[in-house]
């Protein structure tokens, strides 16, 4: 046998056991050098093309991280629909516990750099949040709202559903005229001028993100709402005074396992006696690490958390969970949304940071659709209360009547205009 | 000091220290003899009178278990409303950890005996469900539905609430004909009898007690629906076949702690690829027995999970939490209209069981309305799904359309009539 022959046969059998690893998708791998591994059972949907045999060994290693840099890097390319060919693996992939020594080693590594002491939280938000707002601009709705939507039907806008979420989340927690809400998180404040705005509340609204707090500070002005919203550059650990509704969107991800009776004890020491409020955030049906390619390139620190891990925020200071919605297919909605309008501005992006930031984030928001899609992400809303608290709504139909809708029509209209 | 004087100081410094053992409720509590305590900062509520020193004692080493013992045989009375002062007990007493080594000792004690093994749960299931349909009758709807109604207005009867509570768990997981349909503990057959006649689903429900399942049958027969409801004496870990969804309606509270998982392979082994499901039981906001007395004479081997501890059910199989709804203030006002029919018919109770029964009973309807009341349980409806599952509504509206109430009106008209 030559040389070549024995080292092609290597290749195949290095593919061979990667393909078997990924569960057997409907994915065809080729190496660059010829050989290739197809679906016997099924036609491939994509082909994924992987350059060298240091990639293949690499893959077998800890294959998300390797797949993730070197797909950013354009060494590892895909003949093929993105999203599509990541549901596949998504769905063949085998859960959870299988995964070897070394990915599991290297995610506890990743864990304890990027823990979330007060100043580890201030080093991973800076990471993502503070890339620049004119980035987000290009592809996010005008608010710059950067959480799941909610689609009153599936072919409303990304600016109405985006605008809809906000309101639904006011009524979740029955906001009254007069009333000190406490927002942890707030983003570039979307939320938090809505609030003001619509339902006459004053909002203390927190986030460590510099650059999204002056840009939340230029539009309260300019909306003349800085008397109503202030809008204060710290951690979520710093929070004082009381309040009577505590929200807080897309935060919990960021804030740690380790740090959830944190979370609580603040939320326990700033709610009223008769205080509610919603967690909105990416969750799981089990524990589970994001991969550590997520963390590394993507969202440092962050975990999602499964319910029985969310509600240690809560049972430990007796607050009562009321109503847990699952959003999982609107966030794989926005997530479209969101990529399709990064995929216009990719040229632009490209200026900006460089093609290789743009596969990494093309990938980022692509398995984020997948995710969604295929179940391995889920999004809860979760709405809670102390239990002195004696409003609870009688029914949760007054979120979906008619007249509701009505109004909020009106309110989108005017919101827009 | 003559030895008078002497008892009579004892006693008072046992009553002070009951008093302060139950966080200063506004309640007297007075010694038949003469001595009493009285809160001072508000007028009591009501006075309980306590019989003797034996029953002071008893009182201090396991408060619950002895109130509820000595209420039951008449020996302490009650002045005033028992619902009201038992709100005000729950308000005030200490939450939780602070319980003495000997409540604890007592708990762990009852809980290893009325475990839940096959023959445990029959064992506990037939001491509350077994005791004679007749007396149920008397104070449940016409239906004999013994779980948390579902009022769509407060004014609604308790006919109207328990057909409407068994209408939305149907429309909860969107039953369509011909689907399949298992229920775990299916009491005297409501629900199942409702999914068949208005889903057009086939259902076999699980029962292991005897006396319910052979009235769920006669009723089965009598409706003509017995080629499509199968009722079925065993236990849930015996389940076994495919089905489209899974539904268990207060039975999740006899399971025990020591086995979700069990309940959970049952229901991973049993749904379709594209399976649904749905819990309704009651819970709590964090974890937490009942009282040993509560387990004693009325629900043996029975626990309300906080959510985390529910979650232990879904979270090893990847089900996926759609929505989680706490019906707290409806199981409040069910069990006020189950506690107002229940005195009423009190002497006929009285005659088929004796007066401390009918006390035991009082006090464990008076409790339960105290408890939902005041939010130290709360009532879970718990919606799931597997992740291949593709009709997830888009969104929750189509379970508050004005038209779908209609519907429903006429489907009420229908069966009460």
């Amino acid at each position: 046998m030559s040389a070549r022959n024995r080292s092609s046969r290597i290749d195949r059998w290095l593919l061979q056991k990667i393909y078997r690893a990924a569960g057997r998708p409907a994915i065809r791998l080729k190496l660059q050098n010829g050989a290739e591994v197809s679906p016997t059972d099924a036609l491939p949907v994509a082909s994924l093309v992987i350059p060298d045999r240091k990639t293949l060994f690499r893959l077998l290693l800890d294959p998300e991280a390797e797949f993730g840099d070197a797909y950013s890097k354009g060494r590892i390319t895909l003949d093929g629909d993105l999203v599509s060919a990541l549901e596949i693996f998504y769905r063949s992939m085998p859960q959870g516990e299988q995964v070897s020594w070394y990915v599991k080693l290297a995610s506890k590594f990743v864990e304890y750099v990027q823990r979330n002491s007060l100043h580890g939280s201030r080093r991973n938000i800076h990471q993502h949040y503070d890339l620049n707002t004119d980035f987000f601009r290009l592809w996010l709705d005008p608010q710059l709202v950067y959480t799941c939507a909610y689609f009153p039907s599936p072919d409303a806008t990304l600016e109405q559903a985006q605008l809809a979420k906000l309101d639904y989340v006011c009524r979740k927690v029955q906001l009254q005229p007069g009333e000190r809400v406490v927002e942890a998180g707030c983003g570039w404040g979307a939320l938090a001028l809505h609030m003001a705005k619509n339902y006459g509340v004053t909002v203390r609204a927190f986030n460590i993100s510099r650059e999204q707090i002056l840009v939340a500070r230029r539009r309260a002005k300019e909306l003349g709402l800085s008397h109503q919203v202030e809008f204060i550059e710290d951690d979520y650990r710093n929070i004082s005074g009381e309040c009577d509704a505590f929200i807080s969107l897309g935060m919990l991800e960021h804030v740690g396992r380790e740090h959830y009776r944190d979370l609580g004890s603040i939320m326990h020491r700033s709610l009223a006696k008769t205080g509610r409020g919603l967690l909105h955030f990416i969750g799981r049906n089990h524990p589970r690490p994001f991969s550590t390619w997520t963390r590394k390139r993507i969202f440092q620190g962050a975990y999602a958390p499964a319910l029985s891990e969310a509600m240690q925020v809560l049972e430990p200071w007796d607050l009562s969970v009321l109503d847990v919605e699952n959003l999982r297919p609107h966030y794989a909605k926005t997530l479209e949304h969101w990529l399709a309008r990064f995929e216009k501005s990719s040229r632009q992006i490209s200026e900006m940071f460089g093609p290789d930031f743009v596969r990494a984030w093309r990938l980022y928001l692509a398995g984020a659709v997948a995710a969604f899609h295929v179940g391995t992400l889920q999004l809860f809303q979760l709405v809670f209360a102390r239990t002195a608290r004696r409003q609870i709504p009688w029914t949760r139909a007054h979120l979906y009547t008619k007249d509701q809708n009505e109004e909020q029509e009106t309110k989108w209209m005017h919101a827009t205009s």
